[in-house]
């Protein structure tokens, strides 16, 4: 990918971002998870990657909570310290993870960052139970948060809206998998709710938290929705042509699985005659012999680019990247805040190394 | 059944508050389910038997709506008109809803009050989804409150409080299904959680958006408590002894399924020849020829009241419910509500008619 440049000093800066994060957010994050009733802590701790199956501690490598870093910068962005967002932060990230585990027991999927997922180990039952009890827990964050007291219902709502979103895009996505089209602006609406809404909340939980006037909170929460956009595209198109090394993934494991991703809709609804023949063959040759099924992955990725679908996702990218960046602006966000979550938007958009 | 005898004014008392909740809940409740995304409000519209399974308006029995009647109920006792406290009547019913959808994927479960189960009839992603959408609906329900403000943050911590302590329940009894041994003790605490933590919560609610003093409320909370623990019992009797006409249900249903219910865990927990002898039989038998099924059924309920499993049960309930009784007194509540409320509880308790 050559898209979203970004330089060694902007990368440094993102890492140090979420390392950061990890350390102000770990401890809450695992309080929080620990006061849940035992058999539900288990398998969340598991999912976490806190502890092994058996519920020895281990050290599995932990996602890189984007969501909490951006709660944590959204909060300097309007000059509070970071630390006075910790329960929006961990709030966030119990519902993102809330989603992981429901969605991998609704997709069937049985690894997740190079380990089994919670329903493969522990069962559906628990895994389903598990992501009901992280959802509540995020309420329980806000509502005990002793900072939080005059945002607290605002904050509430808007979480509680973005997950709604959140479901509603899960939802959208599942039918999508069931239906023979699906047009570009159908897939950015499913997108728009199932990976921007939380990112954008994630801003504005932010940016309240750190005593924002409206407009600047409003500023921030558009910032998240675009930046939510561009890194769905750019995770779609890892999903076709990233590096199985750097991804974890198979190579165009997307197009393994047939999945309807913003590139392959963009190509099927592009009215080209690779368009065409792509929509001819994707799906129907799902199933193929295991022989033969690489051969046309290949087929169908160089379809998806000769219809437009691979320069149309890079350039939707870059253009939301771009409306993100001057929708940080807008914000009139503190140094160096600022600085932190330029990096971090770059990073997210850029997983090519 | 013969405990808990009922006058046929406290009858007529019981069913009038439970219609007039119907009247005052319905609209709220139906507004909030209507503000969900679409494809989710098809599914709990059909759950909540207003719409059939093509969408077309029905009118298949609704719920009881205890828990509102309760909520509402408190409000009075505590001096406010019920509809003051629609709010919270509508967020407990939604959070009953989201563990009625989820159970019944978890229970393999395919009907409910005589009509396909959500997830037998949409499938069991859909049926997770909108039970996750119900349980979000909850929280935005009181977060848009605009009588709550005060007491807002109060009754959100309060929910959640109740709603992880349900679903601690239901993790435990899945859990029961598959170990040998469950001790009356752990059955009990499992009640405790599944079924009374949410009833107490209404009564919480209810008595807090009256605008009670705290000890009111906790003593109303007390009675949620113990009404809770007596409903299961008699719950759990009528899964053994029930009238098919009247439970809905076949009879002894819940012996049929082999389920660790009170009565049963009591008797297998009573040290007496006939517990051993159950417990040689309970789950062994399963699985037997459909024609020597009844006559097993018939042979384990026997056991159960042999063993005391039956007579330990109504005690039980009769004690929960003088509990329940002494609790309401002690909240010192209102005329007519108070009246309300006995009849309210009698009836939950009384389910053979």
């Amino acid at each position: 990918m050559t898209t979203l440049p970004e330089t060694s000093d902007e990368r440094a800066t993102a890492l140090a971002a979420l390392g950061r994060t990890r350390e102000l957010l770990d401890p809450g994050l695992r309080d929080w998870v620990g006061r849940l009733p035992e058999p539900v802590a288990r398998v969340a701790s598991y999912h976490f990657g806190w502890t092994d199956s058996a519920g020895r501690p281990g050290a599995a490598p932990a996602g890189k909570a984007l969501r909490p870093a951006l709660v944590f910068g959204c909060a300097e962005a309007m000059g509070a310290p970071a630390a006075e967002a910790l329960a929006p932060a961990v709030a966030v990230e119990l519902v993102h993870n809330f989603s992981l585990l429901h969605d991998d027991i609704l997709d069937g999927d049985t690894t997740r960052r190079h380990r089994a997922t919670a329903w493969a180990v522990f069962g559906s039952s628990a895994a389903l139970l598990a992501g009901d009890a992280l959802l509540v827990q995020a309420s329980r964050v806000l509502t005990e948060d002793p900072l939080g007291r005059a945002r607290t219902v605002t904050g509430l709502r808007w979480l509680a809206e973005a997950t709604t979103r959140l479901i509603e895009g899960e939802q959208a996505d599942i039918g999508f998998e069931e239906r023979a089209h699906v047009s570009l602006a159908e897939c950015l609406a499913m997108t728009e709710r199932k990976t921007a809404a939380l990112l954008a909340c994630a801003c504005a939980l932010g940016a309240l938290w750190g005593g924002g006037p409206p407009e600047r909170i409003e500023a921030l929460r558009r910032f998240g929705t675009h930046l939510g956009m561009a890194f769905q595209l750019v995770d779609d198109l890892l999903g076709i042509w990233g590096d199985p090394k750097v991804t974890g993934k198979p190579a165009g494991a997307d197009l393994a699985s047939r999945k309807k991703s913003l590139p392959v809709v963009a190509a099927l609804d592009s009215g080209t005659p690779a368009g065409r023949r792509l929509a001819e063959r994707y799906g129907a040759s799902r199933g193929r012999s295991a022989e033969a099924e690489p051969a046309e992955i290949a087929a169908l990725a160089e379809l998806v680019s000769e219809a437009g679908g691979r320069a149309w996702a890079e350039e939707a990218a870059e253009r939301e990247f771009t409306r993100a960046m001057e929708s940080l602006r807008a914000a009139e966000p503190a140094e160096p805040a600022a600085a932190g979550l330029a990096a971090l938007a770059r990073l997210a958009c850029r997983r090519d190394h």
